[in-house]
């Protein structure tokens, strides 16, 4: 694929970070290391553990900073979902000038969530030379499907996606900032009120970029969802009685100075058997269109792209940038 | 929307030269002339013409040479459906230095189904220091949005497509091509003897561009569809009774160097009521992955990403370019 693969160190080694592993594997990039506090895990081959059947001579470390100090052309943090919390991990890389992409979800448009960190990261890495960013599902599913949708729409009044996912499949970080488990009470007094931007405020922006829209305004309001009946949790390691929170959606409202709104509804809940991840985009106005994923496999498809994307980012001006200023993801072949 | 809006000529007034028309004014372009032969609407405002209800002071005009040598930025072809059709019109924008975009569906990638053509225009435009293409409803919903859904992909072992509209939208040329009203003997003998190569033979090409994959062979199929009852087509101006042929699925399966197939069936023939449009893809590889479009206004998506491209095309290099090799048709915003 490329005559000098990318190095790459995976930050994280849990349930996404063990499909990227195999992923980065199939696609001819070096992994040079492996970084994970779980005791469970700390020596393991990373290609026993990702399943491979064979050992790949890297194990997970715990000491990051070791690990690091290495070198590598980029990082993959597969840690957290927001900014605050990432700070840290993105920092050690950039100080080191290595690159580093991040599935954190806030990461994919931070600069009006959590413009202070952004800031503080992008000029640290505008330093080092090296990029920071994030992608992952909504990188594709809730970004360029639904601009590269709207290069074919005559009038643009609304744009509104709707995606959900299982809480169950994304460990213990994401469950909790969706409140899952919570009664209606703790749900209101920790979730509700404090109100923390959500998944969903980090869509508009990136979108408004993307189409040359101006964003005036946006706003988020946080919709839980209770179980009417006792639903098991793989996650929580428990069941979640009647009347506590399965999760919720997030519908984050922006407006434009072009008169266009841009609507994202983010569902996050442990899901009941058979049901599915769902992904839709409704453009409005002429002509009124609508674009549907059918059951997408929102992890693989979060893995996958992080990996596609890995040379672009590589490549990608320094400091905090965000991929609605890059050209779409694009497919890399399978190698080995 | 900018400084000095792009000049435009209008190069056919039927069915799709009059929405395009409106998407034109809507959006800010000068329309500086029209070209038509047809009798019943030369000499009319092009204004009342697209159901504006005011005048634009602008007529359409039969001599079409003499409204390409007053000159434009780029002139918009909505006239025939195959190379060596177009290549008459193609040159006479070509060697006025007159940038021109068509919707002529061959024109979406010309280079394998007529290469000679396509080489004599690409020669002519670059002579001229000017830019001709092909573009559409299959720039988005045939290309962009399969390749960007591949950037959330890690292997993919097969990309097809399956699109279809109904030809009595479209005019006599595309219900001519696709055998409409023919009985099997006279599709067997003109359609699938002649086995002139359909729009969905310039699908893979495009495709294997966007994803860096390397065409090895391509062939296609035409399976025609015969009326079970009686159907009313308008663009015939006639019934079509059973057993003649109310259209066709043209599928076009390529390999790659890479071991990806990709496979495209584009069906257009005359809907029975209540038919409407199709276009689906299925990604198979890791994860399988299956993007529907629902209901897709055709006619409009058509029109508005040829208006939506008209910058992108006045500012692309010289030649005979496909669209594979820029970014995704974008949004441009209403200004009028």
């Amino acid at each position: 694929m490329r005559n000098q693969p990318l190095r790459v160190i995976q930050y994280g080694c849990g349930l996404m970070g063990v499909v990227i592993i195999r992923y980065l594997v199939e696609k001819g990039f070096e992994i040079v290391g492996a970084i994970d506090n779980n005791p469970d895990i700390i020596g393991q081959d990373i290609g026993q553990l990702a399943g491979l059947g064979r050992s790949l001579g890297v194990q997970v470390e715990a000491d990051a900073d070791a690990v690091l100090d290495r070198g590598a052309d980029i990082a993959i943090l597969t840690l957290t979902s927001l900014m605050g919390d990432m700070e840290p991990f993105f920092a050690a890389c950039a100080k080191r000038g290595v690159n580093a992409i991040s599935t954190c979800e806030e990461a994919f448009f931070p600069r009006t969530t959590s413009p202070e960190v952004t800031a503080r990261l992008d000029a640290l890495a505008k330093q080092n030379g090296c990029t920071l960013t994030g992608s992952g599902y909504q990188d594709v599913f809730w970004g360029n499907l639904a601009t590269v949708a709207a290069g074919a729409v005559q009038r643009l009044t609304s744009l509104k996606g709707a995606s959900s996912y299982n809480v169950d499949d994304y460990g213990i970080a994401l469950a909790t900032v969706h409140g899952v488990g919570l009664t209606p009470e703790e749900f209101d007094e920790k979730i509700a009120q404090a109100n923390v931007p959500s998944y969903a405020m980090n869509v508009p922006g990136w979108l408004a970029g993307q189409l040359g829209l101006t964003m005036t305004g946006i706003a988020q309001v946080l919709l839980p969802e209770f179980a009417t009946a006792p639903l098991e949790s793989t996650t929580l390691g428990r069941v979640i009685e009647v009347g506590q929170a399965i999760g919720m959606t997030a519908r984050a409202t922006a407006q434009t100075a072009e008169g266009v709104e841009i609507v994202m509804n983010v569902t996050g809940k442990v899901y009941r058997p058979g049901q599915v991840d769902q992904n839709e985009w409704t453009l409005s106005g002429e002509p009124q269109t609508l674009i549907r994923v059918v059951e997408p496999k929102t992890v693989e498809l979060t893995c996958a792209t992080i990996v596609n994307r890995l040379p672009q980012v590589a490549a990608a001006p320094s400091g905090f940038v965000t991929l609605e200023s890059l050209p779409p993801a694009r497919y890399l072949p399978i190698v080995a």
